[in-house]
């Protein structure tokens, strides 16, 4: 079905904020099978909006819209869309009813403002808000040949409701269903990923095969579209089943997981206690690792030694290795390991240190050269990471992503 | 100036990239006092696009697309524009020399799809992309009623060319400038700002006040249209001096800058030492610090006292304290800044110890009480910080300005 998305708000013509909505819902509207064609943003302003409502018909069937449905007197999506598609307002029961409900809960008075919300189209399909006050719809047109859905602006909102009641709506309208999962990997590169599953790619119609690059991973989401959920997923599993022995050294997440919470779970499951000492990373490994809840079970504490002093005092890092092969080396790497260790008896004691740039990189040793040092259970292992300088950054960033895949490596 | 943005690429219509170009030319164009009416997303598509351009004229006179530039056959903007605005496309110097000389420099050989890039409507103005290799341009239509300007996809070289190229000629195009500040602010929410700020912002046409919240902190921004830049800056100035007896005291930067940033210059410039110790932000502070360069010469160390025994063994925090006034408490606090004094020396030592959630939290001490520590050349400090739970994330996030408006206030 030809679809449009279509966005009201004046604050995103002023650039105030980023059009989340628009990416989430192109992306799972494609998913289920529709064909988004169009993106539009208007302001809120009833003739602009209805113009545009009319124009959009001209070529498409659905037109998905976020915003405008708040209570202020600024907000006239739903009248809009109503008179552009023949029909009028009328109080609804349950949106009442439910609006009545949340002032009680909050203890407040609710305003005539606040009724408005309660006001939903004869013909729609009313959809509840469970983050918040204004309800969404859908409404045909009078010769049911073109649909409007709304929904309201809020991205926590209109995610929730798109999930809970839009979706689900969506799905029962179609003959076929979607089903798809997302590999994610680290360590090889989008174009040296595509071709690698070269023949996946070009012979394949369904399951369909797509990458995604992000921030130094790269996604795969392998989809598809049969006539039961069954069938879907069964060709889905048995495609990533042939991909495995191609990449399946890269994949860290067959189901669209964070690398950390991956990482994250399998110390959890396996209670293996873990303590950091960080150099280049500054405390963003800890950082990034601590913002799993219930890490306390097995994460005891972490080192940011950034000078040569901490190296020393904290983790016993001799300064015959410092000043014989410098901070940037793989023996002062795992000697903080193994400091860590001394102070801990952590099971996984880890270690990072490198040159984040801009400045302190020299030829033999260069912006964006790492070691990480590791000792799990006794064993010693250290990792060169010698990545392409993008900037401080990135480079960072990379770090944080390495010491996962060492661990992951390095405990499985 | 009636002004639209359209975006041309597939890519955008499946979801696969946020449209952040949008956003950065919705903000541009609306200081430089354009005003921004619709945004339209089409995709690879020249009948589509056509339609689209045709439209757009019929309610504004200046479109600005961004995408479908480059060499490949996907790639139809210029070549529909062209037509569009009854316009041919030549073979443009400038650029076939630009491009051999990238590809000289590249050491590769220029392919016959490359020489389409240097091809450009006749009575174009090009903006030269120092950045890749697609051009950009303005092009009037016959008429010179109308006008489009096009720029590449890719967000780096959009932004290069608008700020080396296309803000100038817009801004030459205009008989006034417009000149802003960005004010930022923490601890203070968007309405309350907007109440304090009450009377300024209703009473004034220019300068114009704007605010816009962001993660915990909220942005200012105080615009002038003048003749010449000398007065809108005049403007802009005067009132900033009579708004900072009013919020002056929320306000951690006049011009823009990161809050961390603000603190680690601070830092540097008066050769302040510092060392920290985290519990909830688990290593989030000091990986902040770190992100700006050149910090190793003010931060020695931090340490991410995650168990109580970390808390015990490396900052001497006292079992006692722990057991009667718990981790979370402003006696464990102070206890951990003293410790990392103890071991460091710093002049500034600062710590955090709170209740990031979701879990851990009771009647008493509830998810998203903190304290933090702080010693300053002796001066002993603790403060209370007693934030609205939204998530674990969010949580640690607002720490870390905690931390920061803490340090900002102490060393100033």
């Amino acid at each position: 079905m030809k679809t449009a998305i279509l966005s009201v708000g004046t604050e995103l013509l002023f650039g105030q904020i980023t059009n989340t909505n628009t990416v989430f819902l192109s992306k799972e509207l494609n998913l289920l099978g529709y064909d988004v064609m169009y993106h539009y943003t208007v302001g809120d302003n009833t003739d602009r909006l209805k113009t545009m409502i009319d124009y959009i018909f001209q070529d498409c069937d659905l037109i998905i819209t976020t915003g405008g449905l708040g209570p202020t007197q600024d907000d006239l999506t739903k009248e809009t869309i109503t008179e552009a598609l023949g029909d009028e307002l009328v109080s609804h029961k349950e949106s009442l009813k439910a609006l009545e409900d949340y002032y009680k809960a909050m203890g407040r008075k609710m305003s005539s403002n606040n009724l408005k919300q309660a006001m939903m189209p004869s013909r729609a399909t009313v959809f509840d808000n469970d983050a918040g006050t204004a309800p969404g719809f859908a409404l045909l047109d009078k010769e049911k040949k073109k649909m409007v859905i709304a929904m309201p602006g809020p991205p926590r909102e209109m995610t929730r409701m798109w999930e809970r009641r839009v979706r689900p709506f969506l799905e029962s309208m179609q003959d076929s269903v979607i089903y798809y999962r997302m590999l994610k990997t680290f360590k090889i590169g989008e174009s040296a990923l595509e071709t690698a599953l070269m023949d996946f790619i070009d012979n394949q119609t369904d399951p369909t095969i797509a990458t995604y690059a992000k921030e130094g991973e790269c996604n795969l989401r392998i989809a598809s579209k049969r006539k039961t959920l069954d069938e879907a997923k069964e060709a889905v599993d048995e495609m990533i089943e042939k991909l495995k022995p191609v990449i399946g050294e890269y994949v860290y997440s067959y189901d669209n997981e964070d690398f950390v919470r991956v990482v994250a779970n399998k110390l959890l499951d396996r209670n293996i206690t873990i303590s950091t000492a960080e150099s280049c990373t500054g405390g963003m490994f800890a950082g990034a690792l601590t913002d799993v809840e219930g890490i306390s079970k097995v994460f005891n504490r972490g080192y940011v030694t950034y000078s040569n002093e901490a190296k020393m005092t904290e983790l016993d890092v001799s300064s015959e290795t410092l000043d014989k092969f410098g901070a940037v080396s793989e023996e002062t790497a795992i000697e903080m390991a193994r400091g860590v260790y001394k102070n801990t008896k952590s099971r996984l004691c880890i270690s990072i240190t490198g040159i984040a740039g801009p400045g302190g990189g020299s030829e033999e040793k260069p912006v964006g050269l790492m070691y990480i040092g590791c000792i799990f259970d006794g064993e010693e292992h250290v990792e060169k990471i010698r990545m392409r300088n993008i900037n401080r950054k990135w480079n960072r960033h990379y770090g944080v992503l390495s010491i996962l895949d060492v661990i992951n490596k390095v405990i499985k």
